[in-house]
């Protein structure tokens, strides 16, 4: 049985070794939740293989603090007790696909932070892990590429160790890996690790709200992604500083009806809340040629309601039927080549409501 | 069988007669909503009598578009056909109980402009009312006193026709009476009309979404009323016209998670998003002595949240147990008295899942 200790000391130790210079509130976040483990466990397999899917932050008004995870996308992770890997450390033995570029240091690829981060709430130090990535996801897509690669690599640590620790620690898991690599913000690394939609109610003390989508209803998203880049920083710039109260008020309305619209299964109410953000999508739109162009496409090819993905350049449309979502995919398409001569691709994907998860294991 | 003409211009010619100058989205609305009978229909009671509940406005972060209605305390309606009265007109013959300084004229009564709304959508020319107003609601509380008034007028009218009009239209004829005697809000009369949590999407085609509270969760609101007037105006003139992104994010999310909340039963989270507003209770709540203590005790006595009901002066504390919401409230009174030296009266209320209804009537 695992025994875990849950001090604020073990915690601080947690961050102390590799991040010097925590910002505060992320310590605060980890001596409030997460933990470590006194005993350390014996891995359970010698290799494992995880899934965490693409996620869609923002969501219009849900701004910052909403997003939900989407099937069949997403990030893989293979992982292996490896003799020639130092006890206690985990090494980068490959990336594939879309992310060729990224940085095989553990600590400075979203993967290997995460994976360091679960090992050290669970008290590794016997054991060496070597950790292959196969990203599906393209990169800056604001499709939650480095999330899907953060909660594939917790969720394989945590596998393969038998899976002592839950959701929540894997989050903050993964919202450490986010941190440094994309911002402090969970709402791509939630929904990537628990499926379906999840609300960030507080940071200071994570509290994460599921919000189930009923399993009768169908919803499908249409993912436009253009060539085109929307680098994070650039886009969050654009934010405005001060917002005005009217503005306040009708954003606020608009993400708790689309809170309401999910949980109720209304998707007439999500695509029209979705689509009435008033604060974010307009300062960024503008920054993405043709959006406004795919916005108007979608809603006349019969989307319920169109925003930009995360921080852009994906475009997100949703609709209740797979071959209109094909339809309406083919418009955005055209729409990104005609109004922002930019070449885009599309796809139609369902809500996932799995997250993150073990795809295959090697007993020992 | 009921005949409905819904053109724009028969709308205009509703509100023409008694709003020469009204304003262009309340106009905005009726055009595109509320909806003139053609055929007037003859009354089927000759005397009824209704009863419209309490209102809890606002709800921390629900600011200006999330409402929820009180069980057991409101005001109540007695409307008859009086063959004294001009036909097409409404006559205010009695006023009692806590509103005996109302206007009893007919147009500047929040009661008799929503009676006259509403035998203006039925095209009531051959009929004159006389409506006795019973006010067991304090004027200026926080209460939702006009709204009550005004969902019961409404309710009244439509009882004694047979009932043609549905919520909607009746949450309109209650918008128009609000408009003119406390602002354009529909976060008091559209749950004093329909019951339980209302959130408002959208005025300019109102848009309401109605928010069932699960039928086996216990939800009791502590409601303590202090001797002390927080003008409505006041109040509004406090609000900050500029707000900081980190405030909005904030606030956005804590109103979709009071959503959430609501939905899922969860009154731990519903306490704490209703306690977590960093935009308005904090100006309001320096302007109503010994709130912020109030609040404290709220809490320490074991409250799941606390806030200002409406625009006060009201405080709105929410419990699951009706036992410890007496022992809240007594609380909440001892702080007005000690940290704001003002006197109150404390009282537990379930949540209204009704809203206003017949209560009795006299048939023909």
């Amino acid at each position: 049985m695992a025994v875990f200790c849950q001090s604020p000391l073990n915690l601080s130790l947690i961050t102390s070794s590799r991040n010097p210079n925590p910002n505060p509130s992320f310590r605060l976040n980890l001596s409030a939740h997460s933990r470590t483990l006194v005993t350390e466990p014996p891995p359970v397999f010698t290799c494992v293989k995880s899934f965490a899917p693409a996620t869609i932050a923002n969501l219009g008004p849900g701004f910052d603090f909403l997003g939900c995870a989407v099937d069949g996308i997403g990030d893989y992770v293979t992982l292996r007790v490896d003799p020639d890997v130092h006890p206690g450390e985990v090494s980068i033995s490959d990336i594939s696909g879309a992310g060729k570029k990224l940085n095989k240091n553990p600590l400075w690829n979203c993967a290997g932070i995460a994976a360091i981060s679960v090992m050290k709430m669970l008290n590794i130090r016997s054991v060496g892990l070597s950790l292959s990535l196969q990203k599906g996801l393209p990169l800056g897509s604001g499709l939650g590429s480095s999330a899907a690669s953060a909660a594939a690599a917790a969720v394989a640590v945590n596998e393969l160790f038998g899976r002592p620790l839950g959701a929540s620690d894997l989050v903050l898991a993964g919202l450490e890996s986010e941190s440094k690599v994309s911002g402090y913000h969970a709402d791509n690394v939630a929904p990537a690790i628990m499926g379906g939609f999840v609300l960030i109610r507080s940071y200071d003390s994570l509290e994460l709200i599921q919000l189930k989508f009923p399993h009768e209803k169908e919803l499908f998203f249409v993912l436009v992604n253009p060539e085109f880049e929307a680098p994070t920083k650039k886009m969050r710039a654009a934010l405005p500083q001060q917002i005005t109260m009217s503005h306040h008020v009708w954003n606020c309305s608009q993400a708790a009806a689309l809170v309401a619209a999910v949980l109720q299964g209304n998707l007439s109410v999500l695509g029209k809340a979705l689509s009435s953000d008033k604060i974010v999508e307009p300062r960024r739109a503008p920054l993405i040629p043709g959006m406004e162009g795919v916005k108007k496409a979608a809603m006349e090819a019969g989307a319920f309601g169109c925003t930009i993905s995360g921080a852009g350049p994906t475009a997100v449309a949703v609709t209740d039927n797979e071959e209109k979502g094909r339809e309406i995919g083919q418009r955005m398409v055209e729409a990104f080549l005609k109004e922002g001569n930019l070449k885009s691709s599309a796809m139609v994907k369902k809500l996932d409501q799995v997250g993150a998860r073990l795809v295959s294991s090697d007993p020992r």
